[in-house]
C-alpha cells in the first residue's frame, strides 16, 4: 500500500486536534476533542485515542505512513514523553509509545509546539525559503523554534527555540519558570496588559483588559498603552538579536495574538532590533508577521512526520 | 601524492600563527609572525604570506591538502573576507582568495576564532564526545562557538556562537558594539577589574589591576573582588542558560584568562546556572574549564580544514 499521507496531532491545553495530511500540506480529514486538562492522564489519553479513532475511520487512513505530534511542552523527544505545563495529569507521559500502540505501530515523531509552528512557517509560511529562521508564538506565553542550515532544529529533546524563557534582564522580575527577566515575563499578552494597568491605563466600557484591548488603545494614541507595547518590543528585540548572534538567523517570524497587533508591535520592534542586533553578520535580520493560521500546529506536526514516512513527499526536511 | 596533512592559520590582533597538522591533530611544523596590526592591509597580508612561506619550506608541505583559517572577527565565510576589529587595515579583506593564491590553489576553510576554539575543544578537549556544546573564551573579550548535533555550527558567515554580544541586561551599560548589557560588557577581564576598582578594591604593591589580580584578591577573601567575579558569573550564567534554552546544549566549556580563575569563577557560575537554566531540558547542563592550551586556535583551524581535505582523517566533522 502506498503511504503518501501522515497523521498529525496538535496537543494543547485547550484542544486536541488531529488530521490526515498529504505531501502538499493539505488537511484532508480532521478530528478534534477538548483537552480534559484537569483530569487524570488516562482520561487525557482517551481523548487522544478518540481523535485517532475518528481519523482511522476514514478510508484514507490506510495511506498514513507515520504520525507527527506537536505537543505543548516541555516534551522529551528522546524519551518519547510529554509533561505539558497546563496538563498536570501528564508528567513524563509516554505519549509516543501510546500513540504508536494506538495506530498499530506507525512510526511517531514528537516535537514541541513551538517547533511545530516553526516547521509549518518554514514549509508553507513566512519562513519559506529561509535556511536560518526563528519562528515565535507570542500570546499567553512566548514559544518558538529554529530552522538552521535549511532544516528544523528541534534539538535532542524537541524543545530548542524556547525563546520565551531566555533572560534579557538578569536582575528583572521573577518568572514562574524560576529565572528572572525572561522574554515571556515582559512580552507576553498578559504582561503587556498587566504593565499597562499598573501604569494607569484603564479599559473601555466593555471592561476588556486583554493585550488586544491595550493594542486598540495604543492605536488610538494612549501613551501608556504605546509604552507597554514598546517595552514588549524591546524584550522581543533583545531575545531575537541574541538568537541571531548565537546561531545566525536572517528572519524572525512572529505569530500568536500579540503578533497580530501589527504596527503597534512591529514598528518599535524593528527600531529596537537596530539597537540590539549590532554585529555585521546580524544587521540584515528582518522580522515579519506569521502567515500560517490556526492549523499551523497540525501542518508542522505533519511536516515532522513526513520526514519519517519514506514514501511521502517530505518538503520540509 | 597523498594529502594527509592540512595547513592551519590562527590570525589574531597580536600574532599570526601557522602550522602543518596531521589527522590526529598533531602540530608537525610551526611558524609565527607578530601581527603588524596598525599597518596597512597589504603589510598584514605579507606577514601571513611569510608564515605560509615558512611552512611551505618544509618537506611535509606537499602532503597538505587544504588550509584552515581561524581569524579574529568578524569574518564572512560566505564572502571569504575578514574585518578583524583589532586589525583596521583589513576591512572586508579577501583573505580566502589571497591564501588560496599563496598556496597554489589549495581549498581554504575560514571560520571565526571562537568557532576555531570550539572545533578544537570538540575534537580533542573538554567538549569531546558532546554532540551539543558551547565553547567560550573569556578574556579581554568574550567569544564562543557551537557544536550542534555532533557537528561544528559556524553559521553561514562563520560567526555563530558570538555569546559575548548577546544582551542579558537590556537596560544595562552601553557596549562598544552598540547594544546594552552584553555578556562581554559585564564578564570580560577588563570589566571584572573595572567593577572591582569602582567598588573600592585596590591593587597590591605591584600595582597589578588585571582580572587575575582581582581573582587573587578574591581567593584571599576580599569581598569586593568576590562580588565582581560573582557579577561576571551571573552574566555568563544568563548567557549560557539562554544558549541552552535556544539550542539545547549539554555542556559549556570556558577558556581564556578569566576561565583560568578556577573556583572563584566556577562556584558562583554553577550556582547562578541553577537560577537561570530552569526548564527541564536544560537542567543537566554542566560547565567546565577548557582543556586546550594556546594551540587551540591552530588545532581548531586544522579541524575545519580536515573537513575539506578528502584524503585526511577528519575527526571532527
Amino acid at each position: 500500500m502506498h503511504t503518501d499521507l501522515v497523521a498529525a496531532l496538535d496537543i494543547g491545553g485547550t484542544k486536541i486536534a488531529g488530521a490526515l495530511v498529504d505531501g502538499g500540506g493539505r488537511l484532508l480529514v480532521r478530528a478534534q476533542r477538548p483537552t480534559p486538562a484537569r483530569q487524570d492522564g488516562e482520561t487525557v489519553m482517551r481523548a487522544v485515542a478518540e481523535v485517532l479513532g475518528e481519523l482511522s475511520g476514514s478510508p484514507l487512513w490506510g495511506r498514513a505512513g507515520a504520525v507527527g505530534i506537536g505537543s505543548a511542552g516541555p516534551v522529551d523527544a528522546s524519551a518519547g514523553t510529554v509533561s505539558p505545563v497546563n496538563v498536570p495529569g501528564w508528567r513524563d507521559f509516554p505519549l509516543v509509545d501510546r500513540v504508536r500502540a494506538a495506530t498499530g505501530g506507525l512510526p511517531v515523531e514528537l516535537i514541541g509546539d513551538g517547533v511545530a509552528i516553526t516547521a509549518a512557517e518554514h514549509w508553507q509560511g513566512a519562513a519559506r525559503g529561509h535556511d536560518n529562521a526563528l519562528c515565535m508564538v507570542v500570546s499567553t506565553g512566548v514559544g518558538g523554534g529554529l530552522v538552521l542550515g535549511g532544516r528544523l532544529h528541534p534539538g535532542p529533546t524537541g524543545n530548542a527555540g524556547h525563546i520565551g524563557h531566555i533572560s534579557v534582564d538578569l536582575d528583572g522580575d521573577p518568572c514562574p519558570c524560576g529565572a528572572r527577566g525572561c522574554v515571556e515575563r515582559i512580552a507576553s499578552g498578559p504582561h503587556i496588559a498587566r504593565r499597562a494597568l499598573e501604569q494607569g491605563w484603564r479599559p473601555g466600557p466593555d471592561g476588556d483588559t486583554s493585550a488586544a484591548a491595550v493594542a486598540a488603545a495604543a492605536r488610538a494614541g494612549d501613551p501608556v498603552a504605546v509604552a507597554s507595547f514598546g517595552r514588549a518590543a524591546r524584550a522581543l528585540a533583545a531575545g531575537i538579536a541574541a538568537t541571531a548572534t548565537l546561531v545566525e538567523i536572517d528572519i524572525a517570524v512572529i505569530g500568536g495574538g500579540v503578533g497580530k497587533a501589527g504596527d503597534i508591535l512591529f514598528i518599535p520592534l524593528r527600531k529596537a532590533l537596530t539597537d540590539y542586533a549590532t554585529l555585521s553578520f546580524v544587521r540584515r535580520l528582518t522580522v515579519v508577521p506569521a502567515r500560517m493560521g490556526t492549523d499551523a500546529g497540525l501542518v508542522g506536526a505533519a511536516a515532522a512526520a513526513l520526514s519519517r514516512a519514506p514514501d511521502a513527499t517530505a518538503a520540509s526536511r
